[in-house]
């Protein structure tokens, strides 16, 4: 049975793993989640690092990040420190960050967020289910999770 | 017993250690808890890792962070290490960073210090005494310490 | 028989990968291609990692990144990730990244991304069929991928 | 008897060594003090990594940084490497870093370079000597080294 | 016979390494080079660990920096590996780098790198064959690579 971690924080304005487990479940037959809530991004890696230790084979990572230049800061601090987990582990962890300051109409900002859980954990459940060529067909397609997709040149 | 490591700073303008130790002590029973005091955030990663080889369980880190640039790099570099120390060592070090340009009037700089402090002496002390879960009920909600919650989307 | 690894983007809006493999396979005797897509550059750490894993030789790393000040911090992650990555495991991680904010013209942008990926590529061949000093002969004449050269001074 | 490590570059336009070793001499019985110069910022860690090798128990890191933005950075890169060493050897770090743009006056950046080490290597000296609770009756009253306390709020 | 390790780029519009490598030949009997040339600064962390595995006593980095924001960025990707390896190793990497908006014109920005890469490879042969105080008589006196030295204040 595959388990999947999926970390979120009390920080955040939208409830991000409901989407994102919903989609997970449909996806991956049998799937096991554990979930794991802290207070902000700072404290997301730890979270995803006991989770990979009890034996997910991948996290779903769900950030939000405030306005603020200092927010910015730890935005980066935590980019930083789930890379390193992930080449530790060799294991994905799919970081769903919002950005607050992405949209100034907060129900675009809740559906962009909604919609990004969404699309990361199916992006993740191709992952784990069909492996490293599973997103080749849309490799170049300028794809975007929440906001409409760029698309290819 | 549950040891819980206090780390601050004498660049602090605040004693956020004395109102963090309280709400500790009033939510985890039979709490030892072991202070360190260091000159600036710069050193609080090291000790943080020292009381983590004396046995602590977990560490509330209580930086304080000045309003130049050069205090945002500084910041940075210590939000990195403190990921990194927690991501090696997977205990929760439960970052409660004040920032000097968070508010001009020192009476609410204060003020959102000692409230900031004892918000996440009591996210750790939930952390600690229920797990991951403990704040699953307020995933998405929102919440801010030492400010007013921003609230959910 | 040599492996590469070539990991790209569902982000980015050119298939770099194509181009990059047609460069390799005309240059590297019998060489084994893996490729790994994965939805952004924060996900390409750990598909290197994997790749590297499984006996790859060198990697070859298709990032995009975007026009904001954010994916600006994004980028800096993946770098440090993937200079991480690269003195862990003694390999060469070669990264093609395209910035958004290169050119305005989609077309401009586009002939930018594809040169880069191949001229990378020809980099990467070179480096793993002679070795060291395979590129000496180019040190210090301001080669640049996908714009003209700057030459030397 | 106790060896603390003393790192400074040529690049400084203080000799904060001199000062620096005179305090910790007064302070630490039969210190023995191990002094290695390096060119600049980027170079201190090395040798502070050799000191800590040859059995310092600390070491004193006097930083010089430049008034560019390029110099920002390089001040980055140096206080992660010197926190990441930090927290790989459990050791005492102090970070006594001058900004070049701190004060236009040459003499008042001379005075804050030199007042800087004096009380920073009194830091040192009461952490080796006292222990972790050494500092905790300044905690929170706003030291600075070099300018005047802030005081607490 | 010591093995000193210069890697280079062909991104760099001067020939850094050839005055380098005059210089530490002159400098240090019996001296033994070996060069690598990498693209650009992205790819040196990864030669340089290659040239420290080969026995390498230390390495010369010769990077190069372009004059944007992102470039800026890689810098400090850069240099943060580059820190990195050498705590790992307790090896010497002396970082000659050489930033495009510097100077302005382009003689005077050759000038400058020839003379940084000469003065950085004599304080490397000093620091090789005379140990942590060989430079310690310049200590605190503004020494400059490629400008005018600053001086003491």
């Amino acid at each position: 049975m595959v388990c999947v971690g999926v970390v979120d924080t009390t920080f955040a304005r939208v409830d991000m793993a409901k989407h994102a487990i919903e989609v997970l479940r449909k996806r991956v037959p049998a799937l096991k989640v554990k979930r794991y809530t802290v207070p902000g991004i700072k404290d997301i890696a730890v979270a995803a690092k006991r989770l990979l230790d009890e034996g997910c084979e991948a996290v779903l990572a769900l950030g939000w990040v405030g306005p603020t230049q200092t927010d910015k800061y730890s935005y980066l601090a935590y980019s930083i420190a789930l890379q390193n987990l992930q080449i530790t582990y060799g294991k994905h962890i799919i970081d769903v960050t919002v950005h607050e300051d992405e949209a100034e109409d907060p129900k675009k900002l809740k559906e962009v967020a909604v919609e990004r859980a969404k699309e990361h954990a199916l992006n993740l459940a191709l992952l784990l289910t069909r492996g490293p060529e599973a997103l080749t067909p849309l490799a170049g397609t300028g794809q975007r999770q929440g906001w409409p997709d760029a698309g290819p040149l």
